[in-house]
């Protein structure tokens, strides 16, 4: 099977982005991809587009951002797994590439989730899981799903709400050094511990924001990328999962297990071993659309055992410097989380990161050159957990 | 690369289905194809849903269908291509196998279109498009972008509102025999000519229903079918293509381009030539939802000349025994359009014509082991192309 490297990434500034329609904000992830490859729309042979657009008028978001991209007559399709949607782009780029139907494939993630007031975003986001027993019936919207999540697992671990406040405190750090994020301004636990309760025991500082914002990357197979750069990050492997529609029927609250089965895939193409993967990566971007779930991911990732994740926050092991760095361009929590964009946000910044092209302030030192994404869509419905490396897989 | 073969197909009834659930529906779908290619859920490595849905209130139907069908925690994503998102789901499928990631996928197309109230599904159908120019500020819906096909054509060419209707009745005839039909009845063309006037020239004859139903097919690589089955159709290959959002911008409405290009594409890859198409198949699949497209697709497929399709609807050259026989088991206007499921429909009416497993007087003659599906998203705005044979391709 043929190698795929990613030569071109492309973001924009996150945020409140009514200031552009749904086309020319994915414009502005495509063409800052399209320049850094140094390619022109016409070379792009397929692209896939991630996007949820319950809250948006336009049915058919890939036509209507290809054809502003000057994409168009090329063959596309929309793709969605919730919040992993932009890791389902990459996917469906990934595969069109390595499969050999193309040898340039763009994939871009974009999401205008101000296009609708934000009582009706949080009721459509509270329909991901089973609508019928869920949202129907017990009225759960998301960061009520997430609260049971943190219950179980400070329950069970005896995690404090400060384990949970560090996540926010490293992650608002970090967006406060990235120009695209949607909140660049540090916190402190002080602020954190009085801010508004959404849903115990997550408050307004533990919950990801409602975002616009888009992502691009553009993957060459290795003949077409060998040309077009000399610095391809490679796409390694690619776990993929799904977890019940149900929470009812999960057996488990204290961890995602689609996340930890993605990983299991995504490590054994890769020959890393699930207990020290943390000793192969520079860097990691995990799904923390709210607190705890940057913790469980610690532990779906092996970066800590089962039940330890939240002491790697607790002793700020995720900061540059620390075990590994997690969430270093401010995390769905401070960046923000445009939900059709989010999955590819993680692979421009991990490729950004192993280039040296990384916001300053927000660099991680590059030993091994690799890093890992971990996208869950809804509350681990969906996930996709990709890994990245500058250097050329084996076939 | 790898070669892939359909080793597995299910089809529900077509129809008003509010005799049950989305999951419920795609299972239907799901268990026949799984029964015909004897595997468990178990064996499935990896699924795609496609699924429009803005009509649901499932947010996340790939989850949803995927559990109740014993799926889960296999991967997935949905897509979407519009009224080509079941072909989608096929692409995706195809390319998870052939790109060597997974041996065994499974891609089912479903779509309750019954889920939501008429003018309210007619209402999402007419945003398909570019919103802002067509649907809010012109009022177009469905109907009214096929009309302009229509006419531009008839003008253009001098065909009359009689061939329109040779398509309706062909597809009726062919929709009375097959049981899985949203209409398993024949009209008269006297029937035709008095029904109610939708959009001029197309009429409530010219137009494919409101539908729910489901569609299934199993892939397999080369290695694996060959243990499963004695009787693999092949995908030899696909071609996507896409159109304008605004359909201001088109040049010509009396063709599809991208359905053209898509083709060309397809033919490319699998050796036709364009202009001799139709000698290649044995039996067509294309895009009916409404008469006037069914002509234009005999010209963007080839197997007729640039203003000559409406000839061949005339002469009843696309019966069995004519020409080229399509549609013969009801198109998109007999057998229905449930919108994301139709695409894998047409696929696994294709690979039962090719195996002589076809309903009893719709069976055409299978003298090269060959045929393809052309499925249009939108008018035009997605195009999927995709040939299938019995023979095993070279790779």
């Amino acid at each position: 099977m043929r190698n795929v490297a990613i030569i071109g990434t492309g973001h924009t500034k996150f945020g409140v982005r009514t200031d552009v329609n749904l086309q020319e904000l994915a414009w502005e992830a495509i063409k800052q991809a399209l320049e850094e490859a140094n390619l022109e729309p016409k070379d792009i042979q397929y692209f896939s587009v991630g996007n949820v657009g319950s809250w948006s008028a336009e049915e058919l978001p890939a036509i209507v951002v290809g054809e502003y991209a000057g994409l168009c007559p090329k063959g596309t399709m929309r793709v969605e797994a919730a919040c992993a949607s932009g890791s389902a782009a990459l996917r469906e780029a990934y595969l069109a590439v390595k499969s050999g139907e193309v040898d340039i494939a763009l994939a871009v993630g974009v999401e205008q989730m101000h296009q609708s007031p934000n009582p009706q975003v949080v009721e459509l986001i509270g329909r991901a899981g089973n609508y019928f027993w869920e949202f129907e019936n017990f009225g759960l919207t998301f960061p009520g799903y997430y609260a049971l999540h943190a219950t179980a697992y400070m329950a069970k671990y005896g995690a404090k709400q400060e384990d949970l406040g560090e996540i926010a405190i490293k992650n608002h750090y970090y967006g406060a050094r990235n120009p695209y994020a949607q909140f660049q301004k540090e916190i402190t636990m002080e602020e954190y511990l009085n801010s508004r309760m959404v849903a115990y025991p997550l408050k307004l500082l533990d919950s990801s924001p409602i975002t616009d914002g888009a992502a691009a990357v553009i993957l060459a197979s290795e003949d077409v990328a060998k040309k077009i750069t000399d610095s391809p990050v490679w796409i390694v492997s690619q776990g993929v999962a799904s977890g019940s529609a149900n929470l009812s029927r999960r057996t488990d609250y204290t961890h995602i297990e689609a996340a930890y089965l993605a990983a299991q895939q995504a490590y054994k193409k890769a020959n890393i071993e699930f207990e020290n993967a943390w000793k192969y990566f520079d860097v990691a971007e995990v799904h923390d659309c709210f607190t705890i779930a940057e913790i469980m991911a610690y532990e779906d990732l092996g970066f800590a055992k089962r039940g330890e994740g939240y002491l790697l926050a607790r002793e700020k092991q995720t900061y540059i410097g620390g075990r590994i760095p997690v969430n270093v361009d401010g995390g769905l929590k401070a960046k923000g989380h445009p939900i059709g964009a989010t999955g590819v946000s993680m692979a421009v910044s991990i490729t950004r990161q192993l280039l040296y092209r990384a916001h300053k302030g927000t660099q991680v030192d590059v030993k091994n050159g690799m890093g890992v994404a971990h996208n869950v869509g809804g509350t681990g419905h969906y996930a996709y957990v990709t890994i990245f490396s500058t250097r050329r897989p084996s076939t």
